[in-house]
C-alpha cells in the first residue's frame, strides 16, 4: 500500500481524535454559584485540552516524519499503525479522566493521572517499536538508505521521549499535579522552536 | 467517478467511525465504589474498543485493496459503497450495545451480543456483495484484466472470512462471551503478519 | 481556489455529518421491558438512520458532480458551498428530532417531520441555487463549456428534485409517517441503479 | 515538511470542528409545552450554529489563503499552526456556553457573551501572529516573492479584522446580544461577495 493513503487516514483519525477533545469541556449548568466560579472550578479540562492538543499535534508531526521515510508499506506497518492509532484514539478518554478527578485528590485523582501519562506512555511505546519495526526490520522499504548509526540515533531519541512518561506514570502515586506538570512541560519543550522534533522523532 | 475521491471519502467516514469508538468509554461516576473498581468494572468496554477498532482497521486495508482494483467507479458501485459505509457507521452503535450488556447476563447479554456479531456479519456480506460486484459485473471497470480462476478465489476468500461471524452471530444464544471471543479472534487473526488479508480481501 | 481543496473540505464536513447520525441510536437503559422490546421501540431511529445515511451520500455523489465541473472556484462560490455545508451539517439535528418524536403522534409528531423534510428541502433549495449560478452566472469557470440547453437541463432536474421534499414538508401537517415515507422512498429511488443521479444533480 | 500535509490534516480538523457545532443544537424532551415552544425557545442555539459555521468556514478560506503563499513549513509555523487549530477546536465549546447562557441575562449572559467573542479573538490574534511569523519572519518559504508595502497590507487588513472582536468582547459587559450580534455582522460582512477575504486574509 502506498504510504499516502497510509498517511491520510492516519490524518483522518488524529484531527477526530484532536477535535474530541473539547467535547470534554461541558457547559456547566447552573449549580448554586456564579457562571464565572462554576467556569473557574473547571480548570483541569482546560489544561488537559491544552496539553493533549498540543502532544496529539507532536505526534501528528512525527507521524509524518516516520512514515516520510518510506517507500510503500506492508500489512505489519499497517497493523503497527493500527495500533498506534488505537492508543492516540484513547487520548480523549484518557484526557478527560484526569481533568474529572484530579481535584478530587485522594488515590482517585493519583490513579486518574496514572492512565493520563500511562496513555501518553504507551502510545509512545507503540510509536517506538513501530519506528524500530521500520528502521530495523523493513530498511529495504525505506525512501532513502540510512546508516546504522543514524538509524540508531533516531530510534534512540525516541526511547530518550519515554523517560519523561514513564516518570510522570510513576510519579502519579507520588501526586497527581506532579505527573499532569510532568505530561504539560513534555508538550511545551517539543513546541518550542529549539526543540525540531517530539518524542518519538 | 475516479477511485481517488471514492477513498478518500470512504477513509473519512471510516476514520470518523473508527474514533467515534472511544465515545462509547465513559469516565466514570462516583457510584458507592473506589475508582480503581468502577473502571475495572468497565473492562467490556476496553475489550470491544479494541477488537472494533481493530476490525474496522482491518476493513479499510481491505476496502482499499478492493476499491484498488478499480479504474473508475459507477452509480452502482457507489451505492454498494455506500451501503457499506452505512454498516461500518454502525459499528459504534454495536460496540456500546455489547459493551454495556455483556455483563448483565440473560437474556439481553445474548442479544447484544448477538446484534454486534451480527453487525459485523451484515458488513461483511455487503463487502463480499460489492466485490463479487466489481469483479463479475465490473470486470470491465478493473484497473487491470483478472483471470476468472483468480477473480473466484478473491471471492472465496471473503466468503469464508463470513463463516466466523456467521458462528459468532448464532452462538450469541449459547454465550455472550462466546460471541465476543470469536469476534476478538478474527480481529487478532488478521492482524497476525501472516494473515496478509482479511475477512473480507 | 483549486477546486481540489474544496471537494476535500466537503468530503471531511459530508464524511463527519453522515456518521454523526449514529450518535443518534442510543444504547437503552433498563425501562421496565426486556431489551429487545427497548430495541424494537426505537425503529424509528434506525429508518431514519438509514434514509438520512443514503440522502446525504446521494448528495455527496451530487456534490461532486457539481463542482467536478468547475476549473476553479471564487469567492461567491465558496461561500454558496458554505451555505450549503452548513444545511447539510443540520440534517443529523433534524434526524434526531423526527426520530425521537415520530412516534409521540399529534402535533409533536407533526412538526418534526416537517422540520425533517424542511431540512432536506433547505438543503435541496440551497443546492439548485448554487448549482444555478455556478451554471449561469460562473460559465467562464466551467471546466469545458456547456451549451444552454445542456445547463437548463441540469438545473431543471434539479429543481424536480425539490417536488418530493415540497410535498413532505406539506403533508406533514396530515401525517408524519406520510413524511418519513416520501423521504426514505427519494432515497430508494436515487439510490436505484436507474437512477444515475439524485435529486440535485 | 510540504505545505500539502498541513493543508489537509487542518481541513480535517476545521471539518470535525465546524460539524460538531451540531451536537450543541439537542433535541427538546418533554417540558410542560409543545414541542413548537420548545423548540423556538431555542433559537440562540440556531443563531450562534449559523454564525460560528460561517465564521469557521471563513477562516478556512483565509487559512488557505495564508498556507498557499508557503512553498514548505518549518517547525515553527507547524507550532503556530497547532495552537490557531487549538484555538478553533474551543468554538464549539464557546458556541455552546454563548447560546445556553445568552437567554439567562445578568452577569451569566454577559459572561458567556465575553467568552464566545473572546474565543474569536483570540483565534484571530493566534491568526495574525502566524501571518505575520510567516509574511517577515519566514519570507524566504513564500511560494513567491512578496513586497514590504505589499506584506505589511495583508498584516494590517488582518489587524484591522481584529477589531470588531475586541469591540464585541468588551461590549459583552454591557450587552450579550450586542456582542452576538457584532459577532454574526462581521461574518455577515466577510461572507458578502464584496468582501473577498476575511478577517484575518
Amino acid at each position: 500500500m502506498s504510504t499516502n493513503r497510509l498517511e491520510s487516514f492516519s490524518d483522518g483519525v488524529i484531527a477526530v481524535a484532536i477535535t474530541l477533545l473539547v467535547l470534554d469541556i461541558v457547559v456547566p449548568g447552573h449549580r448554586h454559584a456564579s457562571l464565572a466560579s462554576n467556569l473557574g472550578r473547571e480548570w483541569p479540562h482546560y489544561a488537559a485540552y491544552v496539553i493533549s492538543f498540543v502532544t496529539i499535534g507532536i505526534i501528528w508531526v512525527n507521524h509524518h516524519a516516520m512514515v516520510g521515510r518510506l517507500r510503500e508499506a506492508d500489512h505489519t506497518i499497517l497493523m503497527f499503525n493500527l495500533a498506534l492509532l488505537l492508543t492516540i484514539g484513547l487520548l480523549p478518554f484518557a484526557t478527560s479522566l484526569m481533568a474529572r478527578y484530579v481535584n478530587e485528590g485522594g488515590s482517585a485523582a493519583k490513579l486518574a493521572a496514572a492512565v493520563y501519562a500511562g496513555a501518553f506512555l504507551l502510545m509512545s511505546i507503540v510509536f517506538a517499536a513501530m519506528n524500530r519495526h521500520i528502521l530495523f526490520n523493513r530498511a529495504h522499504l525505506l525512501e532513502s538508505e540510512l546508516s546504522e548509526p543514524r538509524r540508531r540515533q533516531i530510534l534512540a531519541r525516541g526511547l530518550t521521549g519515554l523517560i519523561p512518561y514513564l516518570l510522570a506514570t510513576a510519579l502519579a502515586a507520588a501526586s497527581a499535579y506532579v505527573s499532569l506538570a510532568i505530561c504539560g512541560a513534555v508538550a511545551g519543550f517539543y513546541a518550542l522552536p529549539i526543540a525540531q522534533g517530539g518524542p518519538e522523532s
